[in-house]
């Protein structure tokens, strides 16, 4: 991206926040907005007033998500709260705007005010780079909470998507036993031709008991009682799924098993490459906008 | 696959006759025609008599490709030639069928006759397994056509689906550097998140002169003579796209480069597991069919 | 290790401690002492009485380092203190002792009483993998200080010992670009054989800017004050020598560098991985001893 | 290395041609001798006159090995013969020579005039640079004899020396499981800190028929009629080790075993590899011989 655009970053928290002086790093000019609790870059205009938000920006850019709740906007690092509908009511029409889980109801405000709209979480590269922090975000909560080296020990990865591809990668990658599970034939092909074990998802119940580590990121109740009853006493559970999450953890507590929910794992690990991963699908978006 | 099966096994080459003998070995009721030429295992029945495959088999599996011309089955392994809508018109309604690269006239045929007609390569499942040894087949012949070792030589793999994704893994695995081209900002994601060096395809030739070995996986002329002629003159291209390939080949001699033109390598480096990828995706479809 | 052997374990910190259960759960006889303030499993024997030790064990194993200073017994899980020599004299004439970092005066006075004595740090098979935690722990350190992850991070590693050997592969294993140094042409040939990009480490002064994060592995003073003022600002420096250690930390904060010194990562990271290690050589060294 | 030196290069094969033009192209002035059938580059000095060696020179290159019987010299590219003695009666006092595979009776001779002998075989870098096209040629051997890919096939690894290391590094980077086998506790840590199973060499009777392909690296007969008994029918083994190498080939012949003895790889697989292998070498003795 050589041309220097004109950026306003709206709300969001310390991921924003690094997001905005990595814009204004690259030479953009930056205005930011509800971010008024946040330390930000000297080459980052701090906007108080609101009426900014009608002028014409090359992009406006909210967090992920957009909203805290159902209209509010996502704004930890503001002293203020702010409607979201009230927002879009003052971007002018044409205006291309970015956000992260983006509702129904949102698209349908923003289509009827000619705004461009687009989610993060709908496009495979923002994806993809926000898999990497995540990875290694468990990868590190599992050094952490070990007190035994991954080396050697026995890891399943349920689920073979994003998250589940990188983390097998890098579990095999420190010497770690890998064994992934996918419910399609053509997800258990990938699992093989990249040399890992392979199991089907619905049948783990028969060899749980030989894992060490176990990895989920499916977001369904794949670890039940039933099923978590087959886990040794002395493995380790950590649950990559968003809420309410893989595990029944009043089940997992009653059998006294190790686990972790790990949420959020860019935000808290790696805010930085977390922001990076924004910004360069906040240029795609704009290059491909552009052809 | 536990249960036993009575299948057909009609036409096809070298992979096809050890599919037959694949079966056999799993237990099942293997009956072969159009395969008079071959030397099969004693287990699998010969047959000779076209009015068999008016019976009902648990599958009916043809080759890949189904037709060697238009209307032909495809059988180099039968001193005989047989018309494609003949076979069908043998077939029983409900009859299951399993080809590869089907077009649309045979859907139609088999859609009239009530025949159940499924290609193999429009599953993840098959093409990934075929992948694979089309994979290590570029590398075989990369070792093969080169004085030097592939480790620590600079490799250029131009896309990044199936076949890019195996040989970019494998390439770095015996001590490569990989760099992986693509046209979508999501696989260039993935190129980054595995650890290579990524380029857009469009923009190759600026730094094309740096690679010592360049494989082409993307079915279009990428390297034309333009983009050729930046090739360094001791590089080695390895064209995998299938035909006409993504390389033009009068412009590579003229120039003096050393290419090869590397086709159909499941079948002539890996014909058994390349007949294995084909049971397993006839296992998997019939347990499909089944639930 | 079938046959079930007597055992008294003295002294040491919580990985001695761990160790006792360890060979407990083996089905060994284990008696602690100098361990007072351990909790330990039911199956092992806390003994207080001194003589004790002048019984014949299969093996005695004492802490590593042996020693936390000159002549007294490295025990901070016990109250009390004792005299090194002293201890020594209980062991009867042909004991087995197992211990760590032994000084001559030590191995004088062992060999005067008839005792066999030897030092984990002098075997291969510890070394190796006592370093799997090190390297280990090197990665959960970078993760938990970055607020970026390693993931396309290039990685400079200083010295291609055990740890850097081990560090390296890990590295590339989870997507970072791995340089390592080394003096000898020989480790230079196998840095290169496992495809990393290699430098001889008397001159990375002049590439040194280039790298994110920077593992010094090296027990000498690699980065002094001249060479750190070629480190970029926003790297990130981990010390994994042993004390003094290879960085000159004075001039690394008046820089204003990003520098951690990790020490005795098996024991803070993995005691229980560290644990195995010395149950694993321990069982090495009597089966050694008795062929 | 930057300054231009005045080079022989004396007998030998392929690999010591390519030699000639390797070092020709860095800049230096070389004369060949013994090598009159190689078709050389123009920049390579063809030297018929056998007393132009009474010349100093900074390295007189002999080849790998340097004898093909106990007194010639290895010169398959020359139409004439020469006795060893006689050469070294040439060469000037203080000369350098390199040469490969050296006995006591030409270390003697060498001494006694004042000659500086190096062997290549005794030195690091060359033993791992000749490893490299060693393991690659033993994967391109795999690849060749087998109608399967070798991803996910259960291969065990014989001695985990230089080839056996990098081997089995390679193997599992194109997706197949390895088992690397060691005599040496200490080899036994390294095999599982980089994740491979590991079993002490003289156990392996006991899983041999868990294994589709068998690479032995160990130069001692391993493989004997016993163990090869032991061996599954459909395996594949590949023997790596000088002659008369580690397999009791006329066992494997009767017991119908898939075997092939694979020699000499690096110059037949990669002269050019093993060329440069033999340069880097080279200048490494000379760098060191300055200092």
């Amino acid at each position: 991206m050589t041309e220097k655009l004109k950026l306003a970053v709206v709300g969001g928290d310390a991921r924003q926040a690094k997001l905005c002086n990595l814009l204004a790093n690259d030479g953009h000019k930056v205005c930011a907005y509800a971010l008024d609790k946040a330390t930000l870059s000297e080459y980052v205009l701090q906007i108080g007033d609101i009426s900014t938000l009608t002028q014409k920006f090359d992009c406006i850019i909210l967090p992920v998500p957009v909203c805290s709740d159902k209209n509010r906007l996502n704004a930890p690092l503001s002293a203020y709260t702010y409607h979201i509908d009230e927002l879009f009511s003052l971007f002018p029409p044409g205006q291309t705007v970015i956000a992260g889980r983006v509702n129904n109801d949102l698209f349908t405000t923003a289509g009827r005010s000619g705004i461009r709209l687009y989610d993060y979480l709908e496009r495979e590269d923002f994806t993809v780079l926000n898999s990497i922090p995540t990875a290694e975000g468990a990868i590190e909560v599992a050094m952490r909470e070990l007190d035994t080296t991954l080396n050697r020990k026995k890891c399943l990865v349920i689920g073979f998507g994003h998250i589940g591809k990188l983390l097998s990668s890098y579990l095999r990658g420190i010497g770690a036993y890998v064994t992934a599970t996918a419910r399609k034939f053509g997800d258990l092909a990938w699992i093989s031709a990249y040399g890992y074990e392979s199991i089907e998802t619905s049948k783990i119940i028969d060899s749980l008991s030989k894992y060490d580590i176990i990895f989920n990121t499916v977001p369904a109740l794949i670890l039940d009682e039933k099923t978590l009853s087959h886990v040794r006493g002395d493995a380790f559970i950590c649950d990559l799924a968003s809420k309410p999450g893989g595990v029944d953890f009043n089940a997992a507590r009653a059998l006294g098993l190790h686990t972790v929910q790990a949420l959020s794992l860019p935000g808290k690990c790696s805010p930085l490459s977390a922001a990076a991963a924004m910004r360069d699908t906040i240029y795609n978006i704009l290059d491909e906008w552009r052809d």
